[in-house]
Formats: C-alpha cells, sequence, structure tokens
C-alpha cells in the first residue's frame, strides 16, 4: 500500500474530496434538480395537459408498429447495435482459439444476457447434435454409463445463479495499462442463472471406487479440451448444466451439456462434455501444463489455481462511460468471489488513501456477480477511482503492488487486484496503474 | 372441490398410487439406472479408455468449429429453433394488437432469457428512438419535469427479479379445455431481472401535491396505452424499467423506458412510457373501462383488478413434454404470486383427491417465478395431474369450480385456478377440465 499512498498523495494536490454525506433526497435535489439544470422543468401542467409543445408527439406515437412474433426470437432494439462481444484482434492468433469479452460497460444488474456472456475456446465452438451427443462417465466406478441429453433431463435439476470468468480476465494489465476500455480490463466475466443436475447425483448412479481422488472432464471439441478436477469439487457444488438463464446452453457456452465449478476458473467447466473419468491422480494434460499456470518469479509453476478470487471494478464511470456535465451520479460497480458472497465493497477516490464503504444492491448471492454504488456529487475535480471488495471469508482484493510481490510478473492468470481509473476534470476516464 | 372429488374417484379406479418415497439416490437407482435401461452401461473400462465402439468420436470433435465474434450479439443453437414465442392466430384480429405466449413449456430455472418473454401491444411494438424520448411527470406536483434517458440513468438504480404477466393468461379457457398445450394455456407469463428508477425517487423530485392520490402512466405507442395506478402502489415498489436481464429493455418490452408494477397485471406496467401525470382520481380510460375488466354474473363489472393472484402450472409433464418409457420423471413446474413469496406447492394425481408436498427449488423470491418438483416413478398408470400454490399471505389457489362460482363465464381475465393435466397409459399428456 505504501507506494500506492505516495503516488495518490501526489495526485491529491488538485482532488476535492466532496462526497456529500446527505440523505438521497437531498442528494438527489441537489444534484439533478437544482444545480446542473440536467433535468428540463416543465413551464406550466396546463401547456401540458392541453396542446403543449412541451412534450412532442414523436412519429411513432403517431403510426402502427410492428406485431407479435415479427422476432419469434427476439432481438436487441437496433439502437442498442453497440452492446456486443468484442475480441481484442492482436491478442490471439486467430478467432478460434481466442475470447470475446462481454461489455459490461453496458450491462446493468447481475444477469449477463446469454447473447453478451463472453466467450472462450481453444479450436472454435463446434455444432453439437444433442441426440447424437453422449456424456460418458467410467475409470474408477462400479457401474460405467453412457447418458443421453434426455437421460440427464430426467435426474432432478438444480439453478443457480453463479458467476463464470476467465482467469486471464485482466491478465493483459500485468506489466502495465494497456486497454483503455473496461470491456477489455475485466469484460472476461458474466454471470447466469444455470441449470443442470448435481454432478454428484451422477457420481451416485455410477458409483465411486475407493481410490477414486480426481475426475477429469473432456469436452466434444475439436480441441478435446480436458481439466482435472478434484473429487471434492466434483462431489460438492459441481453442476452438469444444460441450460443458462432459462433455456438451452448457447453453443458457444458448451450446448447440449457442459461442467459447471462454481467460483473456480472458466475453463475447468469444461464445454461440450462428453466424457468423465474417475482417477486416482490427476492428468496433467496440456491445458493445466503449458496453458492455465503461472509462472512464478522463482521460475517455478503455479498450477491447479483453480479458484477465483475477490475481484471488483468501476463499471460507471469507465473509460466507455464519461461523465458529462458536472452534478449527480451514482459511482457504479460490479464484485465476486469465487469463495462465496461479497461481503462489503469499498470506494476510494484518491487512489487508495482513503476508503468509504458501498452500498450492495439487490441480490447478494454467493459466487455471484454482485452490484455496488455511491452516491457521488461531482465538482469536476479530477480524482483516482478504486474499488476493493471483501469477501465472506475475509479475504481482501489486494493491491497491484501487493500482486506483483508474490506472482511477479510474468503471470497470465488471476490478476484480481484493485483497479484504478483516472477520472479527468472534463469527465472523461483513463486506464492507469499507480506505482 | 366436491365436484371435482367425484369426478377424480371416478378416475381413480385405473390409478395406481405409486410415488416412491424413498431417498434420492434409491430413486435414481431404481429409476434410472435398473428399472428401464434408459442409461446405457459401458461394457469395460479398458474399451472406453481404448478405441472404443461404446463412445463414437463425432464429426465436430475431428475440426475446428467457429470463431469469438462469429454472432458479436450470440443466438440459440439451431437444434432449439422450435424454442420461440408462439402467438394463436384466432385469438386477435391482427397481429398488431395482439399477444404472443412464452415457450414455458421448455424453460428452466426462474429467468426467461429476453428473447423468449411473451409480447402484448395494442398497437404494435414501435421503435422508440432513445435520444428523443422524453418522460414528463406532471398534474398535481410542485415542479413538473422531463426527464431524457441520460437524466433517468444517473438516479440510483434497482434491480429486482420478478415475474410479469398478462391478465388473460389462461383465459380462453374460462368455459372449457381448448389449448392442447402448455404454451398457450399458461405462456403469458415471464420472469426478469429488471433494472431501474424507485418511481418514488422520481416522485419526489417533481414533489406531490397534498391532494395526489392516483398516476396516469402513458405510453409512447400508437394506442397511447394508459393506465390509472394509485399512489400508494407508486409510492411502494413501482419502478421506471430501463434494463432486463442486464440489457437495455427490449423493443416489445417497452425500449427505452417502461413503468414496472411488481406483481400486478402486466397492462399495468405501461412500456415505451411518455407520461405519468399526478391527480385526485382515477382516469376511466378504455383500457380500465371497455378492457381490463371483468364481467360479473350480475352484469356488474370488476375493476381495477391489480393483482395477479397465486397461480401454478405443471411443465412436465405438459401436452409438448409427454413421457416415454416407463422410470423415474421429476414432475416440475413453476408458481408465482402477485402478493409475495410462494410459500407451498402440493401436487395431486388424482384430480384433487389427495396432495402431497414439492420441493421448492432454487431461489424462492418475492413475486417471482418459482420452480417445484417431486421425484416420481411412473409405472404406466394414468393420472389426473394438478398443482396448486400457496403464497406466503395464506392464499390457497382456487379450483375452477370455486372461481366459476364466485366469477360466472363471461369473464376472460385472473382466471388463476388449479389446472389439470390428464396423463395417459401412454404417457401422452391431455389438457382437460374436472366438473
Amino acid at each position: 500500500m505504501s507506494k500506492n499512498k505516495i503516488s495518490g498523495k501526489a495526485y491529491l494536490a488538485e482532488l476535492a474530496n466532496n462526497v456529500p454525506s446527505n440523505a438521497r433526497r437531498n442528494f438527489l435535489k441537489q444534484g439533478v434538480k437544482f444545480s446542473t439544470g440536467l433535468v428540463a422543468a416543465v413551464a406550466s401542467n396546463e401547456a401540458i395537459s392541453g396542446n403543449s409543445t412541451a412534450l412532442d408527439v414523436p412519429s411513432w406515437s403517431k403510426s402502427l408498429g410492428s406485431g407479435v412474433v415479427s422476432t419469434p426470437y427476439g432481438i436487441p432494439s437496433k439502437f442498442e447495435k453497440n452492446v456486443i462481444r468484442r475480441t481484442v484482434p492482436w491478442l490471439t492468433a486467430d478467432k478460434i482459439s481466442s475470447i470475446s469479452m462481454s461489455p459490461i460497460q453496458e450491462l446493468k444488474g447481475i444477469i449477463t444476457p446469454n447473447g453478451l456472456v463472453f466467450e472462450r475456446y481453444h479450436a472454435g465452438s463446434p455444432t453439437v447434435d444433442p441426440e447424437q451427443h453422449r456424456l460418458m462417465i467410467h475409470g474408477l466406478v462400479d457401474n460405467p454409463l453412457m447418458f443421453t441429453m434426455d437421460d440427464l433431463m430426467r435426474f432432478p435439476s438444480e439453478s443457480v445463479i453463479h458467476f463464470l470468468e476467465c482467469p486471464a480476465n485482466g491478465g493483459m494489465e500485468w506489466r502495465g495499462p494497456q486497454m483503455e476500455a473496461l470491456q477489455f480490463t475485466h469484460g472476461m466475466v458474466s454471470c447466469c442463472e444455470w441449470t443442470g443436475v448435481r454432478l454428484s447425483t451422477l457420481l451416485d448412479e455410477v458409483g465411486l471406487k475407493s481410490k477414486a481422488k480426481w475426475v477429469l472432464a473432456e469436452g466434444a471439441d475439436g480441441a478435446g479440451m480436458s481439466r482435472s478436477i478434484p473429487l471434492d469439487k466434483a462431489l460438492d457444488d459441481a453442476l452438469i448444466v444444460y441450460a443458462q438463464n432459462g433455456e438451452m446452453l448457447r453453443p458457444e457456452q458448451g450446448y447440449p451439456v457442459r461442467l459447471f465449478n462454481p467460483g473456480w476458473e472458466g475453463n475447468t467447466s469444461v464445454k461440450w462434455l462428453r466424457r468423465l473419468e474417475i482417477g486416482d491422480k490427476p492428468w496433467h494434460h496440456r491445458e493445466e501444463t503449458s496453458k492455465y499456470t503461472d509462472l512464478m518469479p522463482d521460475g517455478r509453476a503455479r498450477r491447479f489455481t483453480y479458484e477465483q478470487e475477490a475481484n471488483s471494478v468501476i463499471t460507471s464511470p469507465c473509460p466507455e462511460n464519461p461523465w458529462g456535465s458536472r452534478g449527480s451520479y451514482q459511482i457504479e460497480g460490479i464484485a465476486w468471489s469465487g469463495r462465496g458472497k461479497i461481503k462489503q465493497v469499498d470506494i476510494s477516490l484518491d487512489g487508495g488513501v482513503s476508503w468509504r464503504p458501498t452500498k450492495l444492491k439487490g441480490l447478494v448471492l454467493s459466487k455471484a456477480l454482485t452490484r455496488f454504488s455511491l452516491p457521488y456529487s461531482w465538482d469536476g475535480a479530477p480524482a483516482l477511482l478504486q474499488s476493493r471488495a471483501i469477501d465472506e471469508t475475509g479475504y481482501v482484493q489486494p493491491t497491484l503492488s501487493q500482486l506483483r510481490k508474490v506472482r511477479g510478473t510474468n503471470t497470465i492468470y488471476h490478476k484480481n487486484s484493485i483497479h484504478t481509473w483516472q477520472l479527468l476534470s472534463d469527465g472523461k476516464v483513463k486506464n492507469v496503474q499507480l506505482k
């Protein structure tokens, strides 16, 4: 923290600490109604009820719109055409083994709509025929079994809201700020309602032998994506998932069936799941040796780093959501932890010198995105905005220098450090890192 | 209930009461693994790990799939093309003033994906430009105001998961069973995470005069759809909503902004909201006089019937989801109440003679869809399946005869009575009504 403090203090010379402590009603009155004329006053009630020019009758009020089932499966408004997943062209050699990010700068609440859930795969998103698809469970079991989709859907199901995050989220920023967009600094995270069968239910069916300790999950994609999962997780909250946000999985999310390990790095939740092999030790496959490991300063590699530790980021303001005129705003963001519920999120306006608690909004669920906000009356003073999440285990989101001290700079994954946005006096927001 | 009992008992002659009371593990073993050979046993582990013919390597495992951002805004698998909203051609004169239903027979969990939320409007779904759109609040207020979308989005927001239901849901069935599809008997209900500003926050801004008692909400569609809302509701949990399931409202859901009255009939949640007028009495507009009223047996009309009372329906099995071979199934369904949380859902297999409690699954939220299920080992015996919801106020979903006794048969709206599916010995499901 000491380094941050120094840098933050230098910056503080021009920073006005001007967050009001007054109640919401007064805050709004000052901010929206009185201070900036943001909301237009209406001349008189009479003018409005009569044939006022104050409230125009637009063209769409004078015509008929489109009929029902114009889109039997609906799509967003044409005015939202910029709210899409995006990829960073230079990040990967091609789009077949690549990643796209969710436009989290545009999202509200905690649910990510299915069309905007981030994508990550290693050999493209395959088109799997659910009628032909099979899931086999074998290895150290009493009765190896092969399941059709119909079989799986006859078991008792569960529906849970959890985030899903790639451990590379934020990874481009290990050595310095590169991305002038929230979508690219933190967009490898999404949150959905997932429905499926407890993996423990299926393992009950096959019957585990006493030596069973690990599960190999293998995908039906061209990469044969595979990961070793400890049996403890498989028997805890792991799910065999076939639906997201009410409907069947999207192709790029593993249609028709995937593993889902709540709170764990996304690649362990193997998509297009075709095979679960039960063994007594991990398999050391490609995606847990050459990939999804972190090279430490001493030359050794961290492996099986499953848990996504507590993280948070301010989504408003951000580079894509600058502030305009001075006045009242909500500083808002999302927080999440692979270890359970978010307990608290603090916000700093001065680069980590001082912190104030935010309000957690809406549902606060275990291993799910959680919204936080702080009302802020902005007088145009620049600021160094940070958020810091604390989860129910007491884990506190670290600073970047704390994380670098332990992990060095050769690593790619699990960069969950406190992020800094520089708010400029013109309301623009820059991605910066404090020394 | 007495009439149901008689009819149910006659039917019972051929009904075997065969729900097991054993534990889940045993239930599954009997049902899935041992009884019907549903799940294929695998010959040996060796055969599988080697070049087994047991688990084929399909074509999609031997090729590359599509790259990221092939669909910047994603769409469902082509194998899910039948999971769409549908309308009943004879129900309305045209599609401009019509309704489409959600395919609730296919949905999982409690979230309805935005592409499948039911549609209802009176002059088509307009294309509203959010830059030009304004919301005016005027009438018995101190400071009438006009809000842009940017203004609205600077106020503190809330995100809540609630169902939305047309009061005509099930209305075609008042006089007898007509629809051989769950999508058409109950598909005018959906459930989303809605994000917006508390209406009370905006009313604080304009300042209510002491005589204020009612709010007129008016839409910007060609119908100028309008409803009178009591001030109590406006100051309670009513929201000015701009987002659903994380993204901006879909056009057919009122883009860019709508009123949302949790638990109340859908038409009161006026879409494409342009005007809120504060008054001292209701306006008696078209949609609360000639429409959205119920003609009672004595010739008088029920009006301002806002609350959607507790309702439930079994979604599996249903006409679209028949059972195949005998064995283990989950009888599953959805329940909801406009008055609060679902407390309990019971299932009858004998047309209401006897009832057994189900398990409520996942999140049980106020004024939201709630899932229930009951494991059932089916031996091919026919059954009369019913579900009965009880909400936290103690309200019990009525039988059809109870409802008809009070409301007669001239009514269209608020048919929330217990629904009956007839399960035949071949697993097919028919829509029936008990005398």
